[in-house]
């Protein structure tokens, strides 16, 4: 048996760390988002993939959100007294994963092929696949015209007025073919869609071609997380980016952005007055993850809306 | 005025900073050989260039001999325990200075240009200049064929015999030209070959079109310094080398080496006897630089050995 999850990076890590401790071993595979990523200071960097490895592995940071907790930051102190760019923080530890990714890759390698040999290192069980093998970049548009996903996200946080994302290189994107396979296998048992933000972390997975359609034609339940807890986003720029884009930063609204997509619903009792009339089947819970309980916790309430949806 | 140093690492880089503290501020010109430079893990690694500005920044690593001595492991830990090549140890502070090259490198700068702000960032004040811009690669040809020279040097520990030594792109290379142009001035006073390893170390900037004949047309007198004391070398292969290269591993032995090159040539007390009827005008003292004062010491007699021979 088989539980998918959509994730992006922090938040979505956290569910997908609850379900790899709820679910049989073996039986979790995460997709994770690959808009993301870019190259910088000449390395390939995945963010939401190195959180998703980080978070499954125990080595997270708590604190910082990103990267390792058994960080040390010489490189990037030295970098900094030598005039390189110092905005994207890459710890010692961290970069060891972009130096090797980064090699492999130019060495023609997939990144599908170096994660898992990551995520082997790491002493990860669950399967974590990108969405894609091939670069997908999420770009967006602002005041001052279209930016870098990171130059917006990190060098940026996130100021600059959002109108418009766009995920260049999705159009001729492949889907990651065991991705796809999982969709359409009777044995998958689930789909989660994490709490992640819906603009920039879950969309980019579904513009690679074939990814909705297979969603829509797979035989388990769909169910999505709401990133929103009590009209506000748990983390990042959520819910600013959702007003910027027009949209209520409300439960319900991410219910109504995914649309026909699911047909299940997980949010929090806080937002129960969010969903009413959404199309999926509503499920309550305590969505905000503090403690490993509660992802635990979380991640058996999604497990449990999907038994529900397949009766 | 100017004085020129060709030099390698560790040994030829104690006199480049013995000559920094006894030359006026701005009179030192440090020429360091290329043909060590590799890339490693997608990083492009200049390891004489680096010995050379740390040991002139007052960084470098006295223990281990290459490195900073104000460095973390962190990165070359964590890259060993996800399966990655670490047979050449690269510090947390010290992959600042590749990554940053590397980048710059790649984005179309010369070596020149980016080893010269690396010294401005660490304070040095002597120029630093590579040998070329152009890439030269040393190889050695051993009993199992010819092998890359780090692969040579640090990997397998110069075990194997050496039958030969070839510079790899050498016959193609421009001299860097502001080297060319000190040795054309007549504001050079003196040109110092440092004790480093002739084969390896000296002999790939020789080996660069031009330098043998600036050399010999220079005005300013060409003073070497052996690298073996008392029949021994200080540090490295070289002993080990010159003997498989079927060259006595001698003071006398390097001094007929350089043959016509050279004018002066400084060697310790110890091997008084070996240089006997050797063209060049010897000057005898203290060659072994323990200590800071030693170095300030030989830099001073290179200096004096050079005074003489201009008179």
């Amino acid at each position: 048996m088989t539980v998918v999850a959509l994730s992006g990076g922090v938040v979505g890590a956290k569910l997908a760390l609850g379900l790899s401790r709820v679910l049989p071993a073996g039986e979790l595979l995460v997709v994770c988002n690959t808009g993301d990523d870019f190259e910088h200071l000449g390395l390939c960097i995945s963010p939401d993939i190195d959180t998703v490895m980080y978070t499954l592995a125990g080595v997270a940071n708590p604190e910082l959100g990103w990267g390792r907790g058994d960080e040390t930051w010489s490189f990037m102190e030295t970098l900094d007294a030598l005039g390189g760019e110092t905005w994207f923080r890459l710890g010692d530890r961290d970069l060891a994963v972009h130096v090797e990714r980064t090699r492999r890759l130019r060495a023609g390698e997939t990144l599908s092929a170096v994660t898992a040999d990551l995520c082997a290192r790491l002493g990860i069980v669950p399967r974590v696949l990108p969405m894609s093998d091939d670069p997908v970049r999420t770009r967006v548009r602002t005041e001052e015209g279209w930016i870098e996903f990171q130059d917006y996200f990190v060098r940026r946080r996130c100021e600059p007025v959002v109108h418009e994302v766009a995920f260049h290189g999705a159009a001729t994107a492949c889907a990651q073919p065991d991705f796809l396979a999982a969709l359409a296998s009777p044995r998958t048992t689930a789909v989660v869609i994490c709490p992640s933000n819906p603009f920039i972390s879950i969309e980019p997975i579904l513009a690679v071609p074939g990814v909705r359609a297979a969603l829509a034609e797979c035989a388990a339940p769909v169910v999505a997380v709401s990133p929103i807890i009590g009209g506000r986003a748990v983390k990042g720029p959520t819910a600013k980016m959702m007003a910027e884009l027009g949209m209520p930063p409300s439960a319900g609204g991410v219910a109504r952005r995914y649309d026909d997509l699911i047909d299940g619903y997980v949010c929090d009792f806080a937002d129960m007055d969010q969903v009413a009339g959404i199309d999926a089947k509503v499920t309550l819970g305590q969505t905000m993850m503090t403690t490993l309980a509660d992802r635990e916790a979380l991640a058996r309430t999604v497990l449990g809306a999907a038994r529900v949806l397949r009766r």
